[in-house]
């Protein structure tokens, strides 16, 4: 089933289930009011919120016309949101580009990030920052929210704890982003609020493209309407969603509703760096890597990171060619 | 005003006006069902608790006994807990003791780490880790809640969005602590879940000793029954809470119940590293600060990290020497 959580001027939204071609809706607020609360009480109302999903498909129930840009991320604010880097020749790519090398562990040892999560932008909100010197980026993810995990969970057992996945644009400051690191406690203010994709989904629905904790499909990542990323999820991913989970729950329980990210998706080439599209590639899902390419091949980074006005559209679709998640599509503004 | 969440249950306990000497308390859920509710709504819920804490007072309203371990953490779960390093002195040391030195800048730029919030333990709770080896320590803090804060306040504006005061045991795992933030992201597996004071308190309640976003009044932090530490909150502390609030919202919004810490209450003493109270110091907030000390004084650390069976106590008198919030008092269990 499909799940959202339309606005309707309360902090969390109201709790929607979608039809699979995002067309329609039907209020399920009678099951749970809001996503958290179905997710808090997951064992007895994912069953009715199924039956609903299925009188919904067959147009038994009160409908009204879903509108992606009515709806607030699934969760518009979260009690954890854990951001992994699970495809590692990012994380390589990126530290280049940074003049950083790579451990050999980060290739066996999840690396993750604890991420601010109380203020959630909405899938098509836009990305509000005073000074372009930020260095503003896009990094298209997929992200799964799982149930009540206990500490010490194992990566196989972590699997079915998943109870639903959607897309998230991971907002990245990269001019804030060296001075914060340096400073050896992570990020805080180089990670402004993420957006999640209007509609967030059970594993069944993905049917053959979710397998061994990964979604092996493209993710579509344009920028100004023109097709800048296509890395497939389920390519170059060394972690896989069981695998970020265990790590997350090695010292504590995770909460139900925590939100667990599978860092930008990339995908290498011959097995080595990515291309951009143009040259045959699967693009990039954030620019930060397509400038380090450029770097590698030109002696510097040529694309400039987002200005404003520049328009980011996240969005991933079944092998049928329909939307799976509804689409992110954020457009940049600074003051400057 | 001082207010409890009562364990009834469910996730989030129900919300409860305390009577300033901690004896009695009154249900509160007619005007919001938790405290997370009458944060999102403060401005109509504060006028009405603030009632009914007068009426509690005055013994006009039905009443039951109050009992501290009868009280989940205030926000027993929270959309942010963002937790700052204002005792400069603290930072040096703990990082002495790691043989990694401390840029000047740590004295003007406040470092933070956005830390888990989806499962803080009870204030009663034990601390269970599986692995003695893991090296827990305790770190009594003092924290506050926020209501929204608005990207880009000042430190000043910030003071205004504080709502309730608490103290907090930032449990922290030394011995992952070195691995983990040598790998650039931040804390994650070594600092598990935290646990705060049974009471949360509005700032008036405070009288003279809140002053300038610092709450100037010592920390009682007792191991296994003895005097660990009496560090005072209002001496040392380079960046108040308004400066803390600042630098979270410098590039995103703070939602409502968003928790901020002090970092480790610590007191230099005469310029110097602070002394153990039997040497006529203050004492020390966590273990790993008296091991630096120790290491300076005789070479190497002597006090061992918490083992199973040791207790932590956490709490502040007011000036009548009556307990403020309540105590924060676990004992840890290893399995090994």
């Amino acid at each position: 089933m499909k799940l959202a959580s339309l606005k309707d001027g309360s902090r969390d939204g109201k709790l929607v289930v979608v039809n699979d071609r995002l067309t329609y809706c039907t209020e399920a607020t009678h099951i749970a009011a809001t996503l958290q609360a179905a997710l808090d009480d997951w064992e007895h109302a994912a069953p009715k919120l199924q039956v609903l999903s299925e009188s919904l498909s067959h147009e038994a129930v009160p409908m009204i016309r879903f509108h992606e840009h009515d709806a607030l991320s699934p969760l518009p604010r979260a009690y954890q949101w854990a951001d992994g880097s699970a495809y590692v020749n990012h994380v390589e790519l990126v530290r280049k580009a940074r003049g950083a090398t790579m451990p050999d562990s980060f290739w066996t040892d999840p690396l993750m990030y604890q991420g601010g999560s109380d203020t959630f932008l909405s899938p098509r909100d836009p990305i509000r920052m005073p000074d372009p010197a930020w260095g503003i980026d896009m990094e298209g993810e997929i992200a799964v929210i799982t149930g009540d995990v206990p500490m010490g969970v194992s990566a196989d057992e972590a699997r079915d704890f998943i109870r639903l996945v959607m897309l998230v644009n991971d907002v990245s400051l990269r001019g804030l982003i060296p001075g914060e690191l340096g400073k050896g406690f992570g990020f805080f203010q180089s990670k402004p609020s993420s957006a999640f994709s209007p509609v967030a989904v059970t594993p069944d629905v993905l049917g053959d493209a979710w397998k061994g904790g990964k979604l092996h499909l493209p993710l579509h990542v344009d920028l100004n309407g023109e097709p800048f990323g296509r890395a497939n999820g389920g390519i170059d991913m060394t972690f896989d969603f069981g695998r970020l989970i265990a790590h997350a729950a090695k010292s504590r329980a995770l909460g139900a509703g925590t939100i667990i990210g599978s860092g930008t998706v990339s995908n290498k080439l011959n097995g080595g760096p990515g291309k951009s599209l143009a040259d045959g590639g699967a693009g990039y899902s954030c620019i930060a890597e397509l400038r380090m390419i450029e770097t590698i091949e030109h002696g510097e980074a040529k694309t400039p990171f987002l200005k404003s006005g520049d328009t980011v559209r996240i969005e991933m679709q079944d092998t049928g060619g329909h939307s799976i998640f509804g689409a992110i599509e954020q457009t940049v503004e600074t003051a400057a």
